[in-house]
């Protein structure tokens, strides 16, 4: 196939001493992100990260310094991101990375940086600032966009621009689109003069069109950007906590997770794995190795693995093991200290659920499997109730259960603000709330009966029918799955972060493929050099 | 470029008389619409359309007859959608011409058809029922969920389905997706498993899952399906007439409407004229030459020749003319008729509404020019709230106006639901009630104040700047410009006409690029050929 590229394993088990571009100081209840990307810092070779770009190393920084200032820095009320690189604040996504990387890679890519931008709007993180201290381009703009306030220094020369589309013939396609109209509410023509105009909006016209809150000279751009993380520290309402807890790297070893990669097939096997114990009195003392925090790092690593190097594993089959009591002990205790105030508690929910919608946010088929012994109770039903399609096996004597609890209520939000539940059973709403009432397991065939599950099998079906789903969605083309599955997974209204997995990426996705973009004259493809592109300007 | 088919030009001027495919007989107040596509009558040679499948010529008839059913037959309250070609339904759109087409012409194709299927939906449009009386698949099925009710036929073989996904590698683009989980309402779960099984369900299952509304047995259908109609009419409560008006073919030469194509370059001059007299008494008595409808049957006419027959115009230059106080006594006439009941009244707002739609659609650049005796007042000020941007005039002496009436306040809603006021302001809601509430015309100046208008510009200014503006918008990427104004013209929630358009079509054209659907060994290149497609099985 044409596009296949020499791309390396994406490593994700980081840790802030190999950080190359980002660092991180707290000071107080603020904390200071600075991005200072060196040229020669690229994940691969082909590319020098000039002028504060980056690539998917780069990004893998600042989703490591996202789950510090989660779990390390629960005193940080505020965090100001800014550069420290003269004379620039960040130039977006590294144009020639793009250029020399396969689709699918540059969809995860985009992927993965949308995901860690949402994560910057949760209301259980802290209020992020941009300090624009200097030209602030593409994925950069992107980057200060998903940030609460956006403060740009008027020193006559600094600008926020989108470039993309006039220059690369692309989208500002990390929620950049979206976030314009919906969340700064631009004006649509407004934003339409911004979109096509490369060199972008300086100071005053910035700050009158809303594409930034405020701007302060060169002379008072410190006290001013103090000042403003001052006030959004005191305004901040969400978890805080007096000391944070250690966030070793993951490692190689995984307690909760297993990943079994079937080398000829289509199909990887993920199966997680429930707490062994009950939950302890004491969350700070457990620190990242409570199961809450350690099974789903490992799933979340598991699903980045999966998307960035095994794109060849379209179909997921997902299964849980455990004791569904315990489980749902864990799911209680987690949620009565959130609800008494407890940080870590709080912010573990949201660590879960961000995760949870990567789930969602797979461009793979998920099959959940309930076999027995398995543990889809609460939170880990969460992950039945995501999948495309869910096999239960009836057994004879009624043992194998899932179950329902306040997990499943909307703690988990998907994208689109809904409860997977909600999701499910958008035709039947009261459905929803009776679900949510029901008391003690569910068997197969009342899961079947009461449309929790797609379908119940007995012994005698069971290996035969789940063979043969496996086997026909493997065979099946790809993108007509991804697009099929991005369109029914989601019913109903959306909003912003729906919107940009969407409706954003969909768009995009299709302008990776095009020649006017990728093909041999295509803007991507001689960005830089003396050739100009060559597009086909036949609209469709 | 490899795309360039040899596609002749498409004719939309057609009247009965015409018709190959379809037949519509009123009878009382139920009309029935029956589809029989002969083999041989494919608007361009190289397919045959067996099994009632469709292209765009059996697609313009239907538009026709929609036409018809909207202003020529008043009296009807429901229609019965049906097949007159013995053992079949409609297999949908035909496979052979999609994979003989140009990507242009079959995302085009794809919306034309989507809009009529919305038609179908409008409140003021006679109840419309499927019945489905023979195999139903594909754009077949996707036709009859645009129906209010589908009924199928119980006769141990007829199913629904969507095959597009496992058969061809493609979406169900027109609707179906959408209308599956949206409208209908059905399990996400139950929707993987008909759009993945060719073969999809026959009576009792696609009942049981909600994917259709009725069977009947073939000894009770054609009882079952009269009383369906019967029920139907007697619960509709839209408009009614006792007599409707001609419906004469719009011919070559236009009243109102002006397209000027500049040979060289790649923009288009759209402009549209204001009414020249009064509004009539008797709206009934003028028919279809009432400016209400002729001048937009113009405009729709002129939007759809610019879709369909002139690809590389990829900036519309939207200007208008007339006199402002004529126009807004139009407008108001026909509020107020419309409140009173008098259905062409209403269905002409319905078709007006349906027009300007069909310009939020166009995947062009739109640039209104209000410029000196222009008429950018009431429902024409819709088309400059509907372009990417406007320019405005700024005259000495201030009588360049632009003017609000309340066929701005949410009569012309847009697929979002939206007034295009609205979604303009949606960052300044307040904004909305108080320019409604202003009276009288508006100069450039202030309306640049107001941010009605994206810019005004004096004489010295204007001729460069908006030769400046057109030139720069025709260098730029047209795939780049149409991702980025789908994405900035709608603000917001979204629904689901909008996600079809926005999410889906999306999706579509991005599969509809991919060598796994249209490479050499692509599903829809090798479809009916005894290779099998062979795919690059990495997911995105």
């Amino acid at each position: 196939m044409a596009d296949v590229k020499n791309e390396s394993k994406v490593c994700f088990d980081i840790a802030p001493e190999d950080w190359k571009s980002w660092s991180l100081t707290v000071d107080g209840d603020i904390a200071r992100l600075a991005m200072k990307v060196p040229e020669d810092g690229g994940l691969r070779p082909g590319y020098e990260l000039k002028l504060n770009s980056y690539d998917l190393g780069v990004d893998i920084e600042l989703y490591d310094a996202v789950q510090r200032i989660t779990f390390v820095h629960p005193q940080v009320r505020a965090v100001v991101v800014t550069s420290d690189l003269p004379r620039v604040f960040c130039s977006g996504a590294n144009i020639y990375m793009l250029g020399s990387s396969s689709h699918p890679f540059k969809v995860n890519f985009c992927k993965f940086t949308n995901e860690t931008r949402c994560a910057l709007e949760e209301p259980e993180m802290p209020v992020f600032i941009a300090a624009v201290n200097g030209p602030c381009a593409g994925g950069g703009y992107e980057l200060a966009m998903a940030c609460e306030q956006i403060l740009l220094i008027d020193d006559g020369s600094s600008a926020v621009s989108l470039p993309e589309v006039p220059l690369l013939a692309v989208l500002p396609g990390t929620g950049g689109l979206t976030r314009l109209v919906d969340k700064r509410k631009v004006r649509r023509d407004l934003a339409d003069v911004f979109c096509t105009k490369a060199e972008g909006f300086k100071a005053r016209e910035a700050l009158k069109g809303r594409f930034v809150d405020g701007t302060f000279t060169r002379s008072k751009w410190e006290e001013g950007v103090s000042a403003s993380a001052r006030k959004a520290a005191d305004a901040y309402s969400g978890p805080t906590g007096e000391a944070g807890i250690a966030w070793p790297r993951l490692g190689e070893d995984w307690n909760f997770v297993s990943l079994k990669l079937d080398d000829d097939g289509r199909a990887a096997s993920l199966t997680i794995a429930g707490p062994k114990e009950a939950p302890p009195t004491d969350l700070q003392a457990a620190g990242a190795e409570a199961w809450s925090i350690r099974a789903f790092r490992e799933l979340e690593r598991a699903l980045l693995e999966l998307r960035f190097n095994h794109f060849e594993k379209g179909l997921i089959l997902v299964r849980t093991s455990g004791d569904q009591e315990t489980l749902l002990a864990w799911d209680r205790a987690l949620h009565d200290a959130a609800a008494a105030g407890d940080w870590l508690a709080q912010r573990t929910i949201a660590f879960q659920r961000r995760t949870l919608r990567r789930v969602d946010n797979m461009s793979r088929s998920l099959f959940a499997l309930i076999e027995e012994d398995s543990c889809f109770a609460g939170i880990f039903l969460e992950l039945a109730l995501a999948a495309d399609r869910t096999y239960m096996f009836l057994d004879d004597d009624g043992e194998n259960c899932v179950r329902l609890g306040p997990a499943n209520g909307g703690t988990y939000s998907m994208h689109n603000g809904r409860s997977r539940l909600a999701n499910r059973f958008y035709g039947e709403p009261e459905k929803v709330g009776e679900l949510l009432g029901t008391e003690g397991p569910i068997d197969a065939e009342e899961a079947e009966e009461l449309g929790l599950v797609t379908m119940s099998l007995d012994d005698i079906d069971w290996e035969d029918e789940v063979r043969i789903a496996v086997e026909e969605r493997a065979s099946m083309s790809p993108d007509a799955l991804t697009g099929m599955e991005q369109n029914i997974r989601f019913a109903g209204g959306e909003g912003t972060e729906n919107r940009i997995y969407g409706r954003l990426s969909a768009w995009q996705n299709w302008i990776f493929q095009r020649p006017n973009a990728v093909g041999d004259q295509g803007a991507l493809t001689v960005y830089g050099q003396p050739e100009r592109p060559l597009y086909d300007f036949r609209r469709t």
